[in-house]
């Protein structure tokens, strides 16, 4: 077999077979492809696009190039879930302990953030103490005794995926809808988890901008979840504002906490209780996705899963004192606000432009190698369709200076206040 | 300008500044874009093709990587000639005395064969001290005394086509029209020519195997040659079975000479008229096209240009016995004869094939480091729509036994005698 003659049969838009594309990913993974070959064929795969097989076998061969977590010894049935990313995003420091709490086995590993997106490992070690790297035999038994452990993605875990992705993001290679499918579920599948809840973001603070791209995607990660014979649902939800209302790491932990103690904003408290609905009813533990939604948010709403939060941090080695003074976390910088000049309604608010806001004010990492501050960020205090008066406060700026007038900037040009009082679709669709 | 941009521009089908394209060759040339981006960008230019500006501005930039030869020293229109390669395609070596004997200037440099086309300075090597390689003062002065001089193409001329190439053949990527364009009309550009006429090969034995790719190609070249400045001419002609009947490097040598003595192949004859008849034209030295192919012709049949010849491979070098006594060139191997066992017409003659066969006998090369057999090829004895009777020779093989079986199963599966007379178009198509 040689790559020149697979990339040409891409080109032509022939359809690969799973003993080709196993042989592209192992060959590149192992170098004995080179870079410029694969760049070329994934260029091809853009233009070409791939279908299910051709994906799933992607996939599979991507899952395969490293470790595959073998959590056959944690009994019952293991969930696990997945963001396609946003800002405010902390639905995993949420979800993990009511699922835990209610009964399901959530063993998941999370990543770094990254651009205007954060990431759930940064947002946890806010928290002194916390251990976001686990012995495997550590990690597995902490699943079987609290029912939820969350870690850092370990470099064994589709090398693959790694050195595709560094190789598409300086090559133009990003945006291809097999390509982002097969990057997620590579990982997904090594992770051990049996059912799966993806979470596609959709809006102007998401990777996919429409409702159009977001089911595209979805239909084609769900169906690779199915070939490789899990349970997986997919669920669209809305990306046009940030999630709740505070953006950076420490500033997420607290909203995490006033979630789990019942009174969290309603957008975060649903899209949990939304996600926990579907994995609850994958792994069993309630007979319809309704009951399980309605149980999850109930639970959320009487503050029941607060107790498993904090046995779950203190496993992880986690200061629980920080969190049960969490107020504590909104005295460590300097603030600022953004106060409204016209009265009305919240029309927009650009959940991107937010993200890059907070990145620059050191919550986020414009490159790999940065170092976050993990008390900046920014508490939104308005939504979509609040009513707005001359004088009120938009936002609370935390910062320590650095970054404060372009952040400023940036936030005063990313909402707009006006007549109409719009509702917004949090939940825009279910693919299952 | 970042590279990644560029990309993303081309792949979104958006059209490239000349600048822009300048900052693609000037640095992947210079090492300073990575082969992988420029794989991922040839990619993208597959798929989304390039305007006619776009196309000129890489033949340009392509061009100015390296060295232009200056030839205007040399008094009058210096007139070019390029073929696409085709199999047994002696052109060059006719066409070169010809227009020099008729007045024009032809200062050449051509390529060495790959594949299972053969290269002009490989059968000129074949006349015992032929030097292909001449100081650029020499090489000038031999055209202003003599009209004609061809030498290997010199390692400075467009560089960026050199590497472009190269990678383009192992990503899949050849075969793009405004690539393929750019690349041949780079070197052209920067042979220093003020006229060129194009010959494109169309037909199973060329790169171009229908009229319409020869015609898309033909347009791109001929816009960007004027777009430089100079005078253009294509034609289209065929390349469905070899041009003439000898295929091998010495071979086409005793051919050559034949043509040049007045009784060379019809085909040959007329093809090396055409193009003669364009760059006259060009020249000056008649007043249109149709006088300047009767002057062309009417040389060739009377053997008027054979002494410019002698002159021209002295000059270079060459021993001019060699050709006098040309027979010597058909005993210097063992042949073998191909017999036909049905009677009929020859319907087809499979060009690539019996291109690929003398390759196999040591006539070409199947990479660039193999050493060749300037002895060795085939003479067709027949063309399409000769008649054929049990028994007679098809064809010559001139053999030194290395490959020979090969050949022999080669040739016989490539050649169709049956009951229909067809009659071949040799010149397709003129592009002004």
């Amino acid at each position: 077999m040689q790559m020149v003659d697979l990339i040409n049969k891409k080109k032509y838009n022939q359809k690969l077979t799973a003993e080709e594309i196993s042989f592209i990913v192992n060959g590149f993974t192992k170098g004995q492809i080179p870079d410029y070959q694969m760049s070329a064929f994934l260029m091809a795969v853009y233009f070409n696009d791939m279908d299910i097989e051709e994906s799933t076998a992607l996939a599979l061969a991507m899952r395969d190039s490293g470790e595959v977590l073998d959590l056959t010894d944690i009994k019952g049935t293991k969930v696990d879930k997945h963001s396609t990313g946003g800002v405010g995003d902390k639905v995993s420091i949420v979800l993990a302990p009511l699922v835990a709490h209610l009964g399901a086995k959530l063993a998941k590993m999370s990543g770094r953030g990254l651009g205007h997106t954060g990431g759930t490992i940064d947002k946890l070690e806010s928290i002194p103490g916390f251990k976001v790297v686990l012995p495997l035999d550590q990690f597995k038994n902490q699943v079987k005794e609290i029912g939820c452990a969350i870690v850092g993605q370990s470099g064994d875990i589709a090398p693959a995926d790694k050195v595709m992705y560094a190789l598409r993001d300086v090559t133009a290679t990003v945006d291809s809808m097999p390509l982002i499918a097969s990057s997620i579920m590579s990982k997904k599948l090594a992770s051990g988890a049996d059912a799966i809840v993806l979470d596609v973001k959709v809006g102007s603070g998401a990777f996919m901008k429409t409702l159009e791209d977001g089911e595209a995607l979805s239909r084609i990660m769900v169906d690779i979840g199915k070939k490789a014979g899990k349970k997986v649902t997919a669920i669209l939800t809305g990306m046009e504002e940030p999630l709740g209302h505070k953006i950076g790491n420490a500033l997420e932990i607290y909203e995490s906490v006033e979630t789990l103690e019942g009174h969290g904003p309603e957008d975060l408290t649903q899209v949990v209780a939304v996600i926990s609905g579907h994995l609850l009813k994958h792994a069993g533990v309630v007979k319809d996705y309704e009951s399980g939604y309605k149980l999850s948010y109930d639970t959320l709403r009487n503050g029941g899963a607060l107790e498993t939060f904090y046995t779950f941090v203190k496993a992880q080695g986690g200061d629980v004192n920080f969190l049960k003074n969490k107020d504590q976390i909104l005295t460590k910088t300097k603030t600022y606000e953004v106060k409204a000049n016209v009265a009305g309604f919240l029309e927009k608010v650009d959940a991107l432009n937010f993200g890059i806001a907070a990145m620059k004010l050191g919550a986020g990492r414009a490159t790999k190698d940065d170092v976050i501050n993990l008390f900046v960020g920014i508490d939104l205090h308005k939504k979509i369709g609040d009513e707005v008066k001359v004088g009120d406060t938009i936002c609370t700026i935390y910062h320590e200076e650095k970054g404060l007038k372009e952040a400023v900037e940036i936030v005063n040009n990313s909402y707009v206040v006006g007549p109409h009082k719009i509702k917004l679709d949090l939940i825009k669709e279910t693919i299952l």
